[in-house]
Protein backbone atom coordinates (compact mmCIF):
# COMPACT_ATOMS: atom_id res chain seq x y z
CA UNK A 1 0.00 0.00 0.00
CA UNK A 2 2.42 2.41 0.86
CA UNK A 3 5.00 1.44 -2.02
CA UNK A 4 1.85 2.05 -4.46
CA UNK A 5 1.24 5.85 -2.96
CA UNK A 6 4.95 6.62 -3.51
CA UNK A 7 4.87 5.11 -6.93
CA UNK A 8 2.13 7.22 -8.02
CA UNK A 9 3.43 10.41 -6.42
CA UNK A 10 6.84 9.07 -8.20
CA UNK A 11 5.19 9.02 -11.69
CA UNK A 12 2.74 12.45 -10.76
CA UNK A 13 6.25 13.96 -10.00
CA UNK A 14 7.87 13.23 -13.70
CA UNK A 15 4.62 14.25 -15.23
CA UNK A 16 4.42 17.40 -13.60
CA UNK A 17 1.10 16.97 -12.35
CA UNK A 18 2.43 16.92 -9.14
CA UNK A 19 -0.13 20.11 -8.36
CA UNK A 20 -3.38 17.57 -8.97
CA UNK A 21 -2.17 14.64 -6.83
CA UNK A 22 -3.92 14.63 -3.41
CA UNK A 23 -0.59 14.64 -1.17
CA UNK A 24 0.19 11.24 0.19
CA UNK A 25 -0.40 10.74 4.09
CA UNK A 26 2.75 9.77 5.49
CA UNK A 27 1.78 7.21 7.27
CA UNK A 28 -0.86 5.01 5.96
CA UNK A 29 -2.99 3.31 8.35
CA UNK A 30 -1.77 -0.01 9.74
CA UNK A 31 1.56 0.77 8.36
CA UNK A 32 4.63 1.54 10.88
CA UNK A 33 5.23 5.18 10.89
CA UNK A 34 8.82 5.99 9.24
CA UNK A 35 11.79 6.73 11.99
CA UNK A 36 15.19 7.83 11.38
CA UNK A 37 17.49 5.35 9.96
CA UNK A 38 20.51 7.27 9.13
CA UNK A 39 22.73 9.14 11.43
CA UNK A 40 22.37 12.69 11.10
CA UNK A 41 25.51 14.08 9.99
CA UNK A 42 28.15 15.74 12.10
CA UNK A 43 25.86 15.72 15.31
CA UNK A 44 28.90 15.40 17.96
CA UNK A 45 30.07 18.98 17.32
CA UNK A 46 26.61 20.83 18.59
CA UNK A 47 26.16 22.12 21.63
CA UNK A 48 25.20 20.77 24.79
CA UNK A 49 21.86 21.09 26.30
CA UNK A 50 22.22 18.85 29.21
CA UNK A 51 23.38 15.65 30.71
CA UNK A 52 21.35 12.58 32.13
CA UNK A 53 22.38 9.58 34.57
CA UNK A 54 19.30 6.57 33.68
CA UNK A 55 19.89 4.54 36.80
CA UNK A 56 18.38 0.79 36.64
CA UNK A 57 18.77 -1.76 33.74
CA UNK A 58 19.90 1.41 31.55
CA UNK A 59 22.70 2.33 33.70
CA UNK A 60 23.77 5.14 31.74
CA UNK A 61 25.37 8.28 31.47
CA UNK A 62 25.32 10.71 28.48
CA UNK A 63 24.62 14.33 27.05
CA UNK A 64 22.07 15.26 24.59
CA UNK A 65 23.43 17.50 22.37
CA UNK A 66 21.25 19.77 19.50
CA UNK A 67 21.99 21.42 16.22
CA UNK A 68 21.36 25.26 15.68
CA UNK A 69 17.78 25.18 15.19
CA UNK A 70 17.19 23.34 18.34
CA UNK A 71 19.85 25.36 20.46
CA UNK A 72 17.82 28.83 19.59
CA UNK A 73 14.58 27.25 20.39
CA UNK A 74 15.92 26.06 23.74
CA UNK A 75 16.87 29.12 24.34
CA UNK A 76 14.26 31.08 23.12
CA UNK A 77 11.41 28.67 24.82
CA UNK A 78 9.76 28.28 21.64
CA UNK A 79 7.56 25.26 21.73
CA UNK A 80 6.86 23.52 20.08
CA UNK A 81 10.10 22.88 18.34
CA UNK A 82 10.36 24.18 14.38
CA UNK A 83 10.49 22.03 11.71
CA UNK A 84 14.50 21.21 11.20
CA UNK A 85 15.78 20.57 14.99
CA UNK A 86 17.63 17.85 15.54
CA UNK A 87 18.55 16.09 19.13
CA UNK A 88 20.84 14.07 19.68
CA UNK A 89 21.63 11.96 22.77
CA UNK A 90 24.71 10.40 23.62
CA UNK A 91 24.57 7.70 25.78
CA UNK A 92 27.53 5.75 27.52
CA UNK A 93 27.67 3.04 30.35
CA UNK A 94 27.76 4.65 33.48
CA UNK A 95 31.23 3.61 35.40
CA UNK A 96 33.32 4.78 38.57
CA UNK A 97 36.44 6.61 37.17
CA UNK A 98 39.00 4.56 39.06
CA UNK A 99 42.00 7.08 38.38
CA UNK A 100 39.56 9.98 39.64
CA UNK A 101 38.49 7.90 42.32
CA UNK A 102 42.11 7.17 43.46
CA UNK A 103 43.17 10.98 43.24
CA UNK A 104 40.06 11.70 45.53
CA UNK A 105 40.56 9.15 47.68
CA UNK A 106 37.08 7.94 47.50
CA UNK A 107 35.03 6.58 44.96
CA UNK A 108 32.80 9.38 43.80
CA UNK A 109 33.52 10.10 40.05
CA UNK A 110 31.44 8.17 37.77
CA UNK A 111 31.79 9.01 34.35
CA UNK A 112 30.99 7.78 30.60
CA UNK A 113 32.19 4.15 29.98
CA UNK A 114 31.48 2.60 26.78
CA UNK A 115 29.26 4.12 24.17
CA UNK A 116 25.96 2.35 24.14
CA UNK A 117 23.80 3.92 21.72
CA UNK A 118 23.22 7.37 20.32
CA UNK A 119 19.29 8.13 19.92
CA UNK A 120 18.20 11.09 17.74
CA UNK A 121 14.56 13.35 17.49
CA UNK A 122 14.56 14.94 14.00
CA UNK A 123 11.76 17.43 13.75
CA UNK A 124 9.66 17.34 10.49
CA UNK A 125 6.19 17.97 10.90
CA UNK A 126 5.19 16.97 7.49
CA UNK A 127 7.41 13.25 7.21
CA UNK A 128 6.64 12.30 10.95
CA UNK A 129 3.05 13.50 11.53
CA UNK A 130 2.03 10.43 12.72
CA UNK A 131 4.47 10.33 15.78
CA UNK A 132 3.84 13.99 17.03
CA UNK A 133 5.84 15.63 13.96
CA UNK A 134 9.26 13.62 15.72
CA UNK A 135 11.24 11.47 14.09
CA UNK A 136 13.17 8.71 16.36
CA UNK A 137 16.29 7.42 15.63
CA UNK A 138 18.00 4.51 17.84
CA UNK A 139 21.68 3.48 16.54
CA UNK A 140 23.96 1.06 18.80
CA UNK A 141 27.51 -0.26 16.71
CA UNK A 142 26.37 2.01 13.73
CA UNK A 143 23.08 -0.13 13.15
CA UNK A 144 19.40 1.34 13.36
CA UNK A 145 16.99 -0.31 15.71
CA UNK A 146 14.40 -2.20 14.12
CA UNK A 147 11.02 -1.34 12.96
CA UNK A 148 9.34 -3.32 16.59
CA UNK A 149 11.73 -1.89 18.99
CA UNK A 150 11.42 2.05 17.12
CA UNK A 151 7.51 1.70 17.68
CA UNK A 152 8.48 1.75 21.19
CA UNK A 153 9.48 5.37 21.43
CA UNK A 154 6.62 8.16 20.45
CA UNK A 155 4.01 6.36 23.47
CA UNK A 156 6.61 7.10 25.94
CA UNK A 157 7.92 10.37 24.83
CA UNK A 158 4.10 11.29 23.86
CA UNK A 159 3.69 11.80 27.70
CA UNK A 160 5.98 14.55 27.46
CA UNK A 161 2.91 16.47 25.95
CA UNK A 162 3.50 19.52 27.20
CA UNK A 163 6.80 19.80 25.89
CA UNK A 164 6.49 18.61 22.24
CA UNK A 165 7.17 15.34 23.71
CA UNK A 166 11.24 16.40 24.53
CA UNK A 167 12.27 15.20 28.04
CA UNK A 168 15.18 17.05 28.22
CA UNK A 169 15.59 20.61 29.81
CA UNK A 170 18.09 23.30 29.06
CA UNK A 171 21.01 23.54 31.54
CA UNK A 172 21.54 26.78 31.95
CA UNK B 1 57.58 42.35 45.28
CA UNK B 2 55.71 41.23 42.30
CA UNK B 3 54.82 44.80 41.58
CA UNK B 4 58.14 46.03 41.58
CA UNK B 5 59.23 43.04 39.21
CA UNK B 6 56.54 44.14 36.59
CA UNK B 7 57.07 47.65 37.03
CA UNK B 8 61.23 47.45 35.95
CA UNK B 9 59.44 45.02 32.86
CA UNK B 10 57.05 47.62 31.58
CA UNK B 11 59.70 50.18 31.60
CA UNK B 12 62.31 48.05 29.97
CA UNK B 13 59.94 47.23 27.29
CA UNK B 14 59.33 51.10 26.71
CA UNK B 15 63.01 52.10 26.49
CA UNK B 16 63.31 49.11 24.29
CA UNK B 17 65.42 47.17 26.20
CA UNK B 18 63.44 44.18 26.82
CA UNK B 19 65.84 42.07 25.13
CA UNK B 20 68.68 42.68 27.91
CA UNK B 21 65.95 42.23 31.15
CA UNK B 22 65.97 38.69 32.60
CA UNK B 23 61.91 37.58 32.35
CA UNK B 24 59.79 38.27 35.57
CA UNK B 25 59.26 35.19 36.69
CA UNK B 26 55.29 34.57 36.84
CA UNK B 27 54.80 33.98 40.28
CA UNK B 28 57.17 35.42 42.61
CA UNK B 29 58.37 32.75 45.27
CA UNK B 30 55.66 33.01 48.67
CA UNK B 31 53.18 35.17 46.43
CA UNK B 32 50.12 33.48 45.89
CA UNK B 33 49.79 31.72 41.92
CA UNK B 34 47.33 33.74 39.85
CA UNK B 35 44.37 32.20 38.75
CA UNK B 36 41.68 33.00 36.12
CA UNK B 37 38.98 35.81 37.33
CA UNK B 38 36.98 36.38 34.81
CA UNK B 39 34.20 34.09 33.12
CA UNK B 40 35.90 33.06 29.66
CA UNK B 41 33.22 34.49 26.86
CA UNK B 42 31.38 32.21 25.55
CA UNK B 43 31.93 29.50 27.04
CA UNK B 44 28.33 27.85 26.60
CA UNK B 45 28.43 27.75 23.54
CA UNK B 46 31.61 25.37 23.43
CA UNK B 47 31.24 21.87 22.27
CA UNK B 48 31.11 19.10 24.43
CA UNK B 49 33.94 16.94 25.90
CA UNK B 50 32.27 14.76 28.51
CA UNK B 51 29.97 14.74 31.71
CA UNK B 52 30.55 13.52 35.00
CA UNK B 53 28.99 12.46 37.98
CA UNK B 54 30.32 13.33 41.61
CA UNK B 55 28.55 11.47 44.19
CA UNK B 56 29.40 12.13 47.83
CA UNK B 57 29.91 16.12 49.30
CA UNK B 58 29.95 17.50 45.93
CA UNK B 59 27.15 15.34 44.73
CA UNK B 60 27.18 17.08 40.73
CA UNK B 61 26.05 16.41 37.95
CA UNK B 62 27.41 18.50 34.73
CA UNK B 63 29.21 18.73 31.47
CA UNK B 64 32.74 19.66 30.44
CA UNK B 65 33.11 21.91 27.37
CA UNK B 66 35.81 22.96 25.51
CA UNK B 67 36.87 26.20 23.08
CA UNK B 68 38.10 25.08 19.43
CA UNK B 69 41.68 24.44 20.72
CA UNK B 70 40.17 22.20 23.34
CA UNK B 71 38.12 20.13 21.23
CA UNK B 72 40.86 19.91 18.13
CA UNK B 73 43.65 18.65 20.81
CA UNK B 74 41.82 16.23 22.65
CA UNK B 75 40.33 14.74 18.84
CA UNK B 76 43.98 14.91 17.90
CA UNK B 77 45.11 12.51 21.36
CA UNK B 78 47.78 16.12 21.84
CA UNK B 79 49.70 16.34 25.08
CA UNK B 80 50.11 18.64 26.55
CA UNK B 81 47.07 20.82 25.34
CA UNK B 82 48.64 23.92 23.74
CA UNK B 83 48.17 27.73 25.06
CA UNK B 84 44.90 28.79 24.26
CA UNK B 85 43.52 25.81 25.81
CA UNK B 86 40.08 26.45 27.91
CA UNK B 87 38.27 24.01 29.47
CA UNK B 88 34.65 24.49 31.25
CA UNK B 89 32.88 22.56 33.65
CA UNK B 90 29.37 23.31 34.56
CA UNK B 91 28.50 21.84 37.28
CA UNK B 92 24.53 21.43 38.81
CA UNK B 93 23.08 19.78 41.98
CA UNK B 94 22.65 15.74 40.89
CA UNK B 95 18.73 15.40 41.09
CA UNK B 96 15.98 13.22 40.60
CA UNK B 97 13.80 13.93 38.09
CA UNK B 98 10.19 13.37 39.24
CA UNK B 99 8.70 13.97 35.71
CA UNK B 100 11.13 11.39 33.81
CA UNK B 101 10.38 9.23 36.88
CA UNK B 102 6.61 9.11 36.25
CA UNK B 103 6.61 8.21 32.45
CA UNK B 104 9.23 5.35 33.33
CA UNK B 105 7.67 4.49 36.00
CA UNK B 106 10.04 4.06 38.48
CA UNK B 107 12.91 6.32 40.22
CA UNK B 108 15.98 6.34 37.68
CA UNK B 109 16.57 9.72 36.27
CA UNK B 110 18.91 12.13 37.40
CA UNK B 111 19.10 15.31 36.13
CA UNK B 112 20.94 18.78 36.50
CA UNK B 113 19.41 20.73 38.91
CA UNK B 114 20.16 24.44 40.21
CA UNK B 115 23.73 25.47 39.41
CA UNK B 116 26.17 25.46 41.78
CA UNK B 117 29.19 26.47 40.06
CA UNK B 118 31.55 26.96 36.83
CA UNK B 119 35.10 26.17 36.26
CA UNK B 120 37.51 27.00 34.04
CA UNK B 121 41.16 26.02 33.21
CA UNK B 122 42.90 28.32 30.92
CA UNK B 123 46.40 27.03 29.18
CA UNK B 124 48.66 29.88 29.06
CA UNK B 125 52.26 28.22 29.78
CA UNK B 126 54.00 31.71 30.27
CA UNK B 127 50.91 33.52 32.42
CA UNK B 128 50.37 30.26 34.88
CA UNK B 129 53.79 28.85 34.93
CA UNK B 130 53.88 28.27 38.77
CA UNK B 131 50.50 26.08 38.23
CA UNK B 132 51.56 23.77 35.64
CA UNK B 133 50.86 26.42 32.48
CA UNK B 134 46.98 25.89 33.86
CA UNK B 135 44.99 28.97 35.42
CA UNK B 136 42.38 27.41 37.33
CA UNK B 137 39.04 29.33 37.83
CA UNK B 138 35.87 28.68 40.33
CA UNK B 139 32.88 30.88 39.67
CA UNK B 140 29.72 30.54 42.02
CA UNK B 141 26.47 33.17 41.80
CA UNK B 142 29.18 35.06 39.36
CA UNK B 143 32.14 35.55 41.79
CA UNK B 144 35.44 33.69 41.82
CA UNK B 145 36.70 31.63 44.34
CA UNK B 146 39.00 33.71 47.08
CA UNK B 147 43.00 32.92 46.52
CA UNK B 148 42.83 30.73 49.73
CA UNK B 149 40.37 28.29 47.96
CA UNK B 150 41.79 28.74 44.62
CA UNK B 151 45.15 27.03 46.15
CA UNK B 152 43.62 23.81 46.47
CA UNK B 153 43.28 23.64 42.68
CA UNK B 154 46.53 22.48 41.51
CA UNK B 155 47.66 20.27 44.23
CA UNK B 156 44.67 18.23 43.22
CA UNK B 157 45.05 18.48 39.18
CA UNK B 158 48.98 18.07 39.32
CA UNK B 159 48.40 14.22 40.76
CA UNK B 160 46.55 13.43 36.75
CA UNK B 161 50.01 14.92 35.19
CA UNK B 162 50.21 11.90 32.78
CA UNK B 163 47.28 13.90 31.28
CA UNK B 164 48.36 17.08 31.92
CA UNK B 165 46.74 17.60 34.76
CA UNK B 166 43.56 16.83 33.03
CA UNK B 167 40.87 14.31 34.21
CA UNK B 168 38.62 14.66 32.14
CA UNK B 169 38.50 12.55 28.95
CA UNK B 170 36.83 12.98 26.17
CA UNK B 171 33.47 11.01 25.43
CA UNK B 172 33.38 9.41 21.54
Amino acid sequence: MKHVTFGLVAVATVAGLIAFVVPAPSHAEGEPAPFVTEIPHGYRDWQWISSAHEAGSLNSLGAVLGNDVAIKAYREGKLPFPDGTVLAALHYRYVPSDENNKVFGQAQSFVPGAPTNIQFMVKDSTKYAATGGWGFGHFADGKHGDAAFMKSCFPCHEKARATDLVFTRYAP
